[in-house]
């Protein structure tokens, strides 16, 4: 089945799942903490899911190595709450007001019922996770879980220098990928990794997945800086140089920061004409910093599709599937 | 040996292994994230540890039912990072200034690093809960991250109504119950039967435990709400009328609020004086609510002996450590 049907049919899966987890929970007296997570989720009033991009990668990966995407659901739905759980805390921690064109949980409901409602997602997110006792057994369970709070500590520890980064005049260019590899990476190289877990694949498999899936986060968070300057507004969907007008300290930025003196000079002008964002992107190509970011990229793509070489013995339709949503994610126009 | 030989001997245990599994971990660039913690935890600069009344519960327990503490040492150390996760968060929460005469993390760290130092501490305790599965056996480790997360999910419900309660008018005394046994004694209960179950206690006696482990908890602050109005600031360390100066809606306020026009008249006044808080605690008296605040800690002080007896069949020395801790905690002068 070709990934343009593959794709919606997981999920569809997925996001029936992901409710019906939610729903089963007794909430007591406090149904409206349930109300709000359902709302972030994009269930409540405006509808607005997000790509659940990361569990259909669990379960294609589970699929790819010969294994059975129910199996591996638990770790899918694990997931993507987490992943969740992390953006309301990202939202009240970058102070921002609106995702994908919503207002955000703190700015509807308050930033303390906001932070708590992050933290009850937190716990279940593993509360789910832990169905993997029922369809892989113990031992893959507790694997899962103990890796997943490795994930988040690691999660944190990027979130920790991103947060730093914000009131630091030059910011190391090796720090921000410590940070990316921290913010993106490691939970999509989980992601990739429990599908196979979850699938029985052998320790090698294992490692070259959880490689597989850092590359792809790399590469992914890095095309992201790119298009968030020099982004088509037509294709991303955002106003051209979003990064530049939000003052981002993105990969382009802290090259330019470096490298230019007229893009520092520019940088460090208050409230910015719209004339003067795009002097800035024209600097930042000028001095070599959107060649610099697309070759970094282009590294960790080539990193990923290297990853893929042989990665599962018998070539097999699942497999294809899977390849090709990652050439999907990784061939974005820069 | 005697409880007082026994608790600080204990808790220099507890205090030991907390800093050491701190320490262990890789934080990498992020070495400051591990100071945050390291400074909430009492270790950095003004050192002011907490009681670690939870872990040394949960090891007294493991005790108590004939089981060794030190392989119940990790469900200890989990709850205590949990507990001070809680914490964390409920200082950004409430606006907390300062806890223990100390500045809040997010007061001195900043409110975004503070939340993610909230989570990194949460994983922290999951991470450290997970040492079970080589002092007990996977299966014990799975139950004991299992009941954690499910333990976490009722603390965000009982905190979301807490939070919820304060622009509320009218507080149901049943509400207000519901939120404390969240907030309180869910994570008591946790402590107790987890050392229970790092034991291999029996399924009876794991039920047992929990039933007083909730009973204790809600005693405890039940008896916390009594003394934040009516305790001796010579015994309490804190101001007479805390809870009151403070405008905590707690259990004899909401009687208050609910039996006397008086007391509610005062309540709403802006800004009270010295002596209007003092008629406020005299007012509360007269309509009966220290009575009755009394009375209902009384109920679970009770509920706890009772399942104190007969609860260790063969009374041992261990047991009657536990029994005088317990003693202790529920025989604070009302």
């Amino acid at each position: 089945m070709p990934l343009k049907e593959r794709l919606p049919q997981l999920v569809e899966v997925i996001e029936g799942r992901l409710q019906s987890f939610l729903n089963d929970l007794d909430f007591g007296a406090s149904a409206e903490l349930r109300t709000m997570l359902r709302y972030h989720l994009g269930w409540e009033d405006e509808l607005a899911g997000g790509k659940r991009l990361r569990p259909v990668i669990t379960l294609l990966c589970a699929e790819a190595c010969g294994g059975d995407a129910a199996a591996a659901m638990p770790a899918a739905l694990g997931i993507e709450f987490l992943h969740n759980f992390t953006l309301i805390h990202d939202d009240i921690e970058d102070q921002s007001p609106t995702r994908h064109g919503r207002a955000t949980l703190w700015t509807r409901w308050g930033l303390a019922q906001a932070v708590n409602a992050g933290d009850a997602l937190f716990s279940i997110a593993q509360l789910a996770l832990l169905g993997l006792t029922e369809t892989c057994g113990e031992a893959v369970a507790l694997r899962a879980v103990r890796e997943m709070n490795q994930v988040c500590l690691h999660l944190t520890r990027g979130q920790y220098l991103d947060i730093a980064f914000e009131t630091e005049d030059a910011v190391d260019l090796e720090a921000y990928l410590a940070m990316i590899g921290g913010k993106t990476a490691a939970l999509i190289a989980y992601s990739t990794a429990m599908g196979g877990l979850a699938a029985g694949a052998s320790k090698v498999t294992l490692t070259r997945l959880r490689t597989l899936g850092e590359a792809l986060g790399m590469a992914f968070q890095i095309q992201d800086d790119y298009l968030g300057i020099w982004g088509d507004p037509a294709v991303t969907g955002k106003s051209a140089s979003v990064d530049l007008l939000a003052r981002k300290k993105t990969l382009p930025v802290l090259f330019g920061l470096r490298e230019s003196s007229e893009f520092r000079a520019l940088w460090h002008v208050e409230n910015p004409a719209l004339g003067q964002i795009r002097a800035m992107a024209d600097l930042l190509e000028a001095c070599g910093a959107g060649a610099y970011v697309k070759a970094l990229a282009g590294k960790y793509i080539h990193q990923a599709h290297e990853g893929l070489v042989g990665l599962f013995p018998r070539p097999n339709a699942d497999a294809r599937v899977l390849m090709a949503l990652i050439g999907m994610l990784l061939h974005r126009e820069l």
